[in-house]
């Protein structure tokens, strides 16, 4: 007989390719989920695979003390915990919000004394990897917040996440962190986009480029990942051209704030909002070589088939 | 008794951190090498190794049918090839160059045509890999050029590099590759201070950033490689901010002639203009960091000792 772990139930609210990849895992781990989404197919695929349906964020929280908060930003989020039907109206004292999206620091950092102020912790826990790993329960988290929360949440964390950085015992530092990798991350993806550009136009193999520039300084890891998007001509998108648009933006608004000046992450964000202006916001992120394609006027691999 | 090869003796223009290295990588491969250089220092290190000193690029040529050209770029190149003195007078037919520099492949494939007047075959063969790279006979070679001129070079490269990537059967295309690996290595850089410096002035822990990044999907080599001088205090050149302006500078001279816009290639460009600005030219290449400190009035991490 394998041991399963009794939990309480824990939440899942945003069930898309990273919470319905979280509610997997946790599932997986033993324990009892439920979840909600607006999307049906979401919702049944999360169900199918074991979950319990919860009809709103208020009916979720009534069932369980320690909720993820699984959706794309913090206007998403603000609306799940505190709109209609939010889920801290019907929360337990000393329960636990563990919040995923992409945000500022200075967001998290609010959200934790909204909520503390209903006896709610948080967890400030933005996460990566991508759909495969979330799927995996091979996540990275970059997380802060408070050793209390940090009790109620560490099984389920290690559920999902392969690496859980703790980077202080309040929120701000995890949406910092994660505001760093996402600035590298848009920056890497756009440059691989202008140096495929560059060797294509200059009448180079594609493959002979990601060949070399794979084993050489050049390397990123968006390169080595996102390129062979390029090379086969397959836009399918696994991460979009929107979510970058996003978050550039949030990095250049925190820029902005702090204050302090990004030139790259500018220029980035430029070439993520002119592929979102050719209709491709929800193509690959790679489809970001397209904006380059359109006044550059070379030739990209077609896809095969 | 140890196996030595049997060679004729093999040139070596420039004798800096990457010639010098490429000189010692033949002589323990057991070849004869004759060497130049203006500056006495590189030249004492390259004769105590047991090279043989030249006094001229010209008088190295009545000694060398294959002869490297590790100079710093397309006017130095030109300067010992075809100034006073210069190598091409004095070379016999049939003789090889190993062109080293990185320049436009547009300088390249002219070089190619001007050397064939003179009977001379040549590899248009850009190095990557760094001093330490070139020390222990590591280098990555991105290289083309016709057949004939490889029979001749092969050994020797064998001596020097781990991997030589042929790119095709002109002068042109190794230049092309290096300068789309410059692009990316100039712009990983001055991304990774431009996060660095985000993540610092947001309160993060500069150890704590690098741990969390080198793991997560926002890392790229550069970030990997730079960063520990950033978080050491220690700007000790291993590569130097100039040979950035330089290189990108070269990128976007390329892209300006195809034409295509490269617009990151343009801001880490300026970064590392606005470093040498600040008198950090011959400062390690990660000092563009101090670019935006300068304006961004952050704390970085101090050397020790």
């Amino acid at each position: 007989m394998s041991e399963t772990r009794t939990a309480d139930p824990i939440g899942v609210i945003g069930l898309g390719s990273m919470g319905g990849g979280i509610a997997l895992s946790l599932l997986r781990a033993g324990h009892k989920v439920y979840g909600c989404d607006l999307n049906p197919e979401n919702l049944k695929n999360f169900t199918d695979a074991g979950g319990v349906d919860a009809p709103s964020p208020a009916a979720l929280a009534t069932e369980c003390d320690l909720i993820f908060v699984v959706v794309v930003n913090a206007a998403q989020t603000e609306a799940v915990l505190f709109g209609e039907n939010g889920a801290v109206e019907a929360m337990r004292s000393d329960s636990v919000i563990v919040s995923c999206a992409t945000t500022s620091a200075e967001f998290a950092q609010s959200l934790e004394t909204r909520l503390a102020e209903h006896q709610i912790l948080m967890l400030d826990a933005p996460i990566s990897g991508g759909k495969a790993k979330a799927h995996s329960g091979d996540l990275t988290v970059m997380s802060s917040g408070a050793a209390r929360a940090y009790d109620k949440a560490d099984a389920a964390l290690e559920a999902v996440a392969e690496t859980v950085y703790r980077l202080g015992d309040a929120a701000g530092k995890g949406s910092a962190m994660k505001t760093v990798n996402q600035l590298l991350a848009g920056v890497h993806i756009a440059a691989a986009a202008e140096a495929m550009s560059l060797g294509i136009k200059s009448g180079l193999e594609p493959d002979a480029i990601y060949d070399v520039i794979t084993n050489s300084a050049g390397c990123s890891w968006m390169f080595e990942n996102r390129v062979p998007r390029i090379l086969s001509g397959d836009y399918t998108p696994t991460s979009m051209v929107k979510i970058f648009t996003k978050d550039l933006g949030i990095v250049l608004d925190v820029g902005k704030n702090l204050p302090l000046g990004l030139p790259l992450s500018a220029a980035a964000h430029q070439m993520f909002i002119s592929a979102e202006g050719m209709g491709l916001g929800e193509d690959d992120d790679s489809a970001v070589i397209k904006a380059y394609q359109a006044t550059g006027g070379f030739d990209l691999p077609e896809k095969k088939g």
